[in-house]
């Protein structure tokens, strides 16, 4: 898997080069290669070859997530949003570009995101009809209905866009949803967990925030051992929708359920 | 001219109606059904049909491109950006729904555009090769350098766009994409002028910004006089390329250059 998050790392270096305007660009690749799981574009390309698909059909398509995934995080950060000073570790990209540079490099990414789709894809071969109907999955995922239920990217689109692009059968992408609506569930009860039990310099952003945010989160609503019960259960039930695949070609998918469930940052 | 602004509008009302999250929808709407003169919509859904396509064909991308105009307004007018009051009449997005507000109605306006062109275009029967190479040319528009070239969707994209999904032969949409960078050019010039000119009341926004702002415009660089006489050759050299269509159809492409030429606000 870290072998993977290197591939992805090279190819959005590669999709996001350093060009004119020089510093939306700059921007740009500050948040976008500042690190991260890649845990979204490496599901993506996990489900695209568990149905029999390459990674080149998914690549682009897993770049374009993380694209997105970026955008929503800047957007996110600014002064009139959370007002949040680090990311990842890192000052936050209106700490270092100022604001303005900031919201359009967010939505330079949105909007690059699907050209790369769109255009890249095309060229890796895979047939236009599914390019559309993966580019409507993922635009209906990031949605005024995403973006705002502050999820964006709804975990499960990734999956189900690999499996697309790849050129499952209705059933293998049905099944591959319900998988990644599980983890997409078990990856916020993780974060709500981590944010109580660990500190900000373990987690690389400010730690403690939920509680000040007075936000609802699982920890709160069902205390802390009912909470890591609930995750424990939510790997099994997403691993048991991989119980009809090639055990093989399924052991990406296993290990990274088991690596959200039990990562500690 | 003015029954296709309203069919737009009609199209628009539809697409984005009021549902949850109801203040962001409340915001997307404010700002999108504003009025406006539906100019990139209404080019788009003339050149679909002057190469032989439907209106149905290039509504979904006519009604897109307005969504992407509308959200680089509202960005456009932030605090942070150009920090303006008062847009086609009336208070800014972020005065009436507040910044946070504002940057979210953006983004998800700009993700929305993508959903509905894929998804609905596909429902219209345009093929799927067709809305691939359609969403390329859109997003490639928008992308870093359309977006902060300040110019967001280059008006050659949304003429190129239509001819693409009315099945327009390369030579057309490529005469196309002349006709439409004349006429980009030309509304850019005009606008300069209309700048220096008008007052706010008759502009329906801030007048003399250009000058506050001290920005390179046309009157500036050339005078008034030239700037006329370049605004006049721009027309000419755009109605020239409509000369290979059938004229009944081309009728409304040169009535809009006119109305572009010689628009009052």
């Amino acid at each position: 898997m870290v072998n993977r998050a290197t591939t992805v790392n090279q190819a959005l270096n590669d999709a996001v080069s350093l060009r004119e305007p020089q510093k939306i660009h700059e921007a740009m690749r500050y948040s976008l290669l500042a690190g991260g799981k890649r845990v979204r574009p490496v599901l993506c390309l996990a489900a695209c070859e568990l149905v029999g698909g390459t990674e080149a059909m998914a690549m682009p398509a897993a770049c374009a997530i993380e694209m997105i995934h970026t955008m929503s995080l800047i957007h996110d950060d600014l002064p009139c949003m959370d007002n949040d000073d680090l990311r990842r570790g890192m000052p936050t990209n209106h700490k270092v570009f100022g604001e303005d540079v900031a919201v359009l490099a967010g939505d330079a990414l949105l909007a690059f995101a699907f050209e790369h789709m769109a255009v890249d894809t095309a060229k890796a071969g895979v047939p236009p009809a599914r390019i559309v109907r993966a580019l409507g999955e993922l635009s209906k995922a990031i949605g005024a209905e995403g973006l705002v239920a502050g999820q964006v990217v709804d975990i499960a689109s990734e999956v189900v866009l690999g499996a697309i692009l790849g050129g499952g059968s209705d059933d293998e992408v049905e099944r591959l949803r319900k998988f990644a609506r599980c983890i997409g569930l078990l990856f916020q009860v993780v974060d709500d967990i981590l944010d109580v039990t660990k500190s900000s310099e373990e987690l690389g952003k400010t730690a403690g925030k939920d509680l000040v945010a007075d936000k609802v989160t699982y920890p709160k609503l069902l205390g802390l051992e009912k909470s890591r019960e609930f995750a424990d259960e939510l790997n099994k039930d997403a691993q048991a929708q991989l119980a009809a695949f090639d055990p093989d070609k399924a052991a990406p998918l296993v290990s990274l359920a088991n690596y959200i469930a039990y990562r500690q940052n």
